[in-house]
């Protein structure tokens, strides 16, 4: 390497003067490939400012364009917005799917008293469609009240307080995590159930690889969303419809289809006890997860957002009610029964309907579609969720920033990790935790409604009364809800989510309370006029050898004091008195200062002789100049002693101190 | 927390000549209770500038000092040397140790071609102690030459070059892990021998504790392993010396002790052919290992340094061969045979010869010990050399510093690290590496004898030529040896040092470039003058908000020129606009540059604005400060964003652009 110091000899003495006067005109109008002029003051990066300068960044940046899209200025919002139809496709399929599984999952429970215990199967269902109407009903009035998004946690957090909407957060982001887990499992079981053969070992490989692509769509952004999920959603809709309207006619024409070759699944026998039937409607109730998802998710459909959002979560109630009511019919019609052999009703149903042909197959697939397009739920959900946390200051920072696309990808990215770990962790089998994620659903409901009469008897305006009433009525029939499924279902789980839930509200609170130490710490009054410096300053810089990078910390407090000194700490004095001679040779007119250091410590009689230099010294501001050869790699830090972060470390928040790092690098 | 900005409201305005006058005095004179004032402008720091000063550092700091002593100052070394007799114990304890082995060693493998093969035990002693004194005449040559210490890698690298230099060090690197872990393995199985019982099952945690032991002792410092580890040796000298008197005299006056009651151990048996002999006399040669400690640690000796460590090493010669000699002896008139039980060969002679009474005991036990201290001459070496291999730039500098207690505190806790790993991965049994490491030492030893052939044709000086044919029949003689082990152990594992040594050489050689390139990159010609700054220079802060941080680096960069600009980059050019108007009204004077960023990316339209500025004004000197609060826990990295040091890395190196990181943290 040659070693000239070209680049660092003077190119003339400057009058200060010249400069100043046309800097304003230079800093506005940079007429420059990367920006744009936009007024006094402010210019706006082009694409061009933030396209990678390195060959090895712009082939990695090629890459991720190419998966996932051009980068979208933040203006571009309003194209991603999501139609009804669109908008019913990427918030229904949590709740939809479930009518896959929810029937059957009460008449498992109910099954164990028999299937004499089956004639409940369609009371229990009409109770549940009730609570859904009610669940319904109230969320129309959130999202009148919300129209930027009401999603729990800020409904809780404004009426209720910050710790109700921390545990109504929590429970949701615990869910979204299980719902991503649980549908997809069962969406990778049901296309294994259909070919066992070659893709049984591959269970959990598959749910991985789902659970990735589901994350590679919402990392590509919002309306691509909507065009990939709506056409399984709407076939699911419309074979589940025709599947009911068939069966139907068929059994009021007199030739009703009947199940025929399944042996029923042995569960423990019991007795048709209350609790027995607490524990088949909590299972059932699994149909109404995902009814938060639209009241959640206003801001993201198009205008006119609050009444398409209603309208959309209507229909969706209305759908879902329909569905399952419809379904639940036909299981007593058809005589379907849990199986032994885990053909599910639904299955069962389409197969005494329609036979074994292509409307059977495509219902099948249309199922395991829609079960792993209901883990997308949680992935519109989940990230803005965590954004609107992270803004409040609960969540990392990170993850209220918005990724080239426009999606909260750190949001993304960690509920596909976590839904992962889930999935390995229970080897993909994840039944127990279907039951589970209603709990915590209802924990959310229960704690939003409330929140919202607390909304209404404070703000009134118009309908006030009636929309306070239609919310009391939700908190307190939610609020049953959630006790039944914790007394029915404490020992099978519950207490899980009843412990984990209150561990992530500290998590964040103790987050939160980093974000306000900060923000305590760097606060400048508002009305503080901050005058030029006049204090006098002296300038110390620690060295060790004349090297460039200590030269650079030389000239770089020259520059600001006249005053500059260098302080040599060593234990051998004699290799010290050679740096002075070399010292007041190269740069003469700074006096070198050696600090004999018998014990071989180099920081600490450092840090003593500057906190001495500061008492002595009590108007003087003491700043401290460290030179820092940076290291291009993270590994070389075990190379490179570290002692200016230590000195730093050191002398932070000494009041008469000031810290300045001047690091160095040389492109080679 | 109040807010009040005290500390930085102006304390009157100073007359920087006022300053300048009395400052050197008030550099050279500190008058503290820290420091002593020893001249013009150096200062020696006293033992309470070491002291710490937070309360928790006191405790560890107190305790610490309660395990290991007081810090000891570096003119306080003299103490610490060596006498010969603690030399003696300090560094023949690997060598004499070996003789508790290296006879069964040898006898076990002849024992393939049967005990009538036990004919050729003592030809073969013979043949090694010939091969020692040849190695121990050749190394007070060494001794002679380099009175600094002359390992092998100093003598190889200064006379064959580096790479021979570092293969040499590679090669004693990993015999002195070895060493260690083959050692207290050894010395660990001796007394589980002895108490089988209740020992057995703890063989790996009383490996590791005797590990950590020698470590602290050696983490006290040099003086105090002297004296801990002379009594032992010096017992296990006597003792078995003591046996072979006894033993040598008994068979003289016709009653010559014999072995009763043992079963031969069942080998595989074999023809005599020479591979079987060459195997035999490779495992006897491991009573040669640790010839090198002497000439290595010549400074550790009182003074006159080199003529003690001469008289020292011929000692230690004459010792091992008297001690090696007697048992090969011995065990063929008692009749000692590698046992099926286990039981050693030295432990058959001496019962036979003293019976199971106190005086077994003793030499069991003594045994043990020395075994057990034979690892503590690893501890005296591998740390030294690895400090000579840092200070050349081939290890990590941190191997060069030393501790409180003068000690190279990062190679003893290094090789105890690697030790305990190799004695836990071969579960606490290694008895397949005692022959391996005679390998590495055998390599060293040659390339040092021929390291000091080439001295002695190149430096001349008194009787060069003597020294000459003395290293020179030393070089031929140990690399017949080295090639002997090579061909006859490669089999049995010689490969894997073969493989070893080139793979830490690379490694050296990769971390020598490193340090290598900083100091090509930070180089400064000793002839150039650097003379005051004469640039014009114009400072860019970066800022987020009005906060603490953000006002420090502004007011910062104000000392060092009038021409100090602000940049936002958002992309949210409301709450931009916002900032300015605080701006204005809080720093006047100080205008503020909005750089819209509507792809939200922060870091990369800031460097390119700073570019572009940088090229529209050619001569000017940027100066970037960048605010940073600085986080008070590794983990709160996750919560605040590193975007001062991605800036910083991005800026690094180009040109016209200088940058001061400029910390920011406030005790609460």
């Amino acid at each position: 390497m040659e070693d000239d110091e070209a680049d660092e000899t003077p190119k003339g003495v400057v009058m200060p003067g010249r400069h100043s006067a046309d800097r304003r005109i230079r800093v506005a109008r940079p007429n420059s490939a990367y920006f744009r002029y936009e007024g006094p003051g402010t210019v706006r990066a082009k694409r061009e400012a933030i396209a990678p300068v390195r060959r090895g960044e712009k082939l990695s940046t090629g890459l991720r364009q190419l998966v996932f899209g051009r980068a979208l200025a933040t203006d571009e919002e309003g194209e991603e917005r999501l139609s009804k139809l669109k908008a019913l496709a990427v918030f229904s399929s949590d709740m939809l799917s479930s009518v896959a599984y929810a029937t059957e999952a009460s008449m498992f429970t109910l099954l164990g008293a028999g299937t004499v215990a089956f004639r409940l199967t369609v009371p229990i269902s009409i109770v549940i469609v009730a609570i859904l109407w009610i669940i319904v009903i109230s969320y129309r009035q959130t999202i009148r009240a919300y129209p930027n998004g009401g999603g729990s946690y800020i409904v809780a957090k404004d009426n209720l307080g910050t710790r109700a909407g921390l545990i109504a957060g929590a429970a949701l982001l615990t869910d979204y995590v299980l719902t991503v887990s649980v549908s997809v499992a069962a969406g990778i079981a049901a296309i294994i159930s259909a070919f066992p053969g070659p893709l049984a070992p591959l269970r959990i490989e598959l749910c991985t690889v789902a659970i990735l692509a589901v994350m590679l769509v919402n990392l590509r952004g919002l309306r691509e969303s909507g065009t990939v999920f709506a056409i399984p959603t709407y076939v699911f809709v419309v074979a589940t419809l025709g599947l009911i309207a068939v069966g139907i006619s068929r059994a009021l024409i007199g030739d009703a289809p009947h199940v025929t070759g399944v042996v029923p699944a042995s569960v423990p026998l019991e007795s048709l006890s209350i609790l027995l039937v607490m524990r088949a409607f909590a299972d059932g109730c699994s149909a109404i997860t995902g009814v938060e998802a639209v009241s959640n998710g206003v801001p993201a459909f198009k205008r006119p957002e609050a009444p398409n959002a209603r309208l959309t979560l209507t229909m969706m109630g209305a759908l879902v009610a329909i569905m399952f009511l419809g379904i639940s019919v036909l299981a007593g019609v058809v005589g379907a029964v849990p199986a032994a052999d885990h053909e599910t009703v639904m299955s069962q149903i389409a197969r005494a309907t329609f036979g074994t042909g292509p409307l059977y197959y495509l219902l099948q697939f249309a199922t395991t579609g829609i079960l792993i397009l209901a883990a997308n739920t949680s992935f519109a959900d989940f990230p803005r969720l965590a954004s609107i946390l992270a803004r409040d200051g609960f969540m990392p920072s990170g993850f209220a920033f918005r990724g080239e696309r426009l999606a909260f990808s750190t949001g993304i990215v960690a509920l596909a990790f976590l839904a992962i770990v889930i999935l390995v962790a229970f080897g993909g089998t994840v039944d127990a935790l279907i039951p589970l994620y209603a709990i915590g659903v209802f924990t959310s409901i229960t704690l939003s409604q409330a929140g919202m009469v607390r909304h209404w008897l404070r703000v009134r305006g118009l309908d006030w009364r009636r929309s306070a009433a239609i919310n009391g009525f939700g908190t307190v029939a939610t609020a049953i809800v959630t006790i039944v499924f914790a007394v029915a279902k404490f020992a099978l789980g519950a207490w899980l989510i009843i412990l984990i839930i209150p561990v992530i509200v500290a998590t964040m609170m103790f987050i939160h309370r980093q974000y306000e130490r900060r923000r305590l710490e760097t606060r400048v009054r508002p009305e503080a006029i901050i005058p030029p410096p006049t204090r006098h300053q002296r300038v110390i810089v620690p060295v060790t050898e004349v090297t460039r990078d200590v030269v650079q910390a030389i000239r770089f407090g020259r520059t600001m004091s006249e005053d500059v000194t260098a302080v040599h700490v060593t234990d051998d004095l004699a290799r010290g008195e050679e740096l002075r001679e070399r010292f007041n040779r190269q740069l003469p007119g700074i006096p070198l200062v050696i600090v004999e250091s018998p014990y071989r410590k180099l920081v600490r009689p450092f840090v003593r002789y500057l906190e001495y230099s500061a008492r002595q010294n009590r108007d003087d501001l003491i700043v401290v100049i460290l030179p820092e050869y940076v290291a291009r790699h993270r590994w070389e830090r075990l190379l490179f002693n570290e002692n200016a972060r230590r000195i730093r470390d050191e002398l932070l928040g000494h009041p008469n101190i000031l810290i300045a790092q001047v690091p160095f690098r040389r492109h080679l």
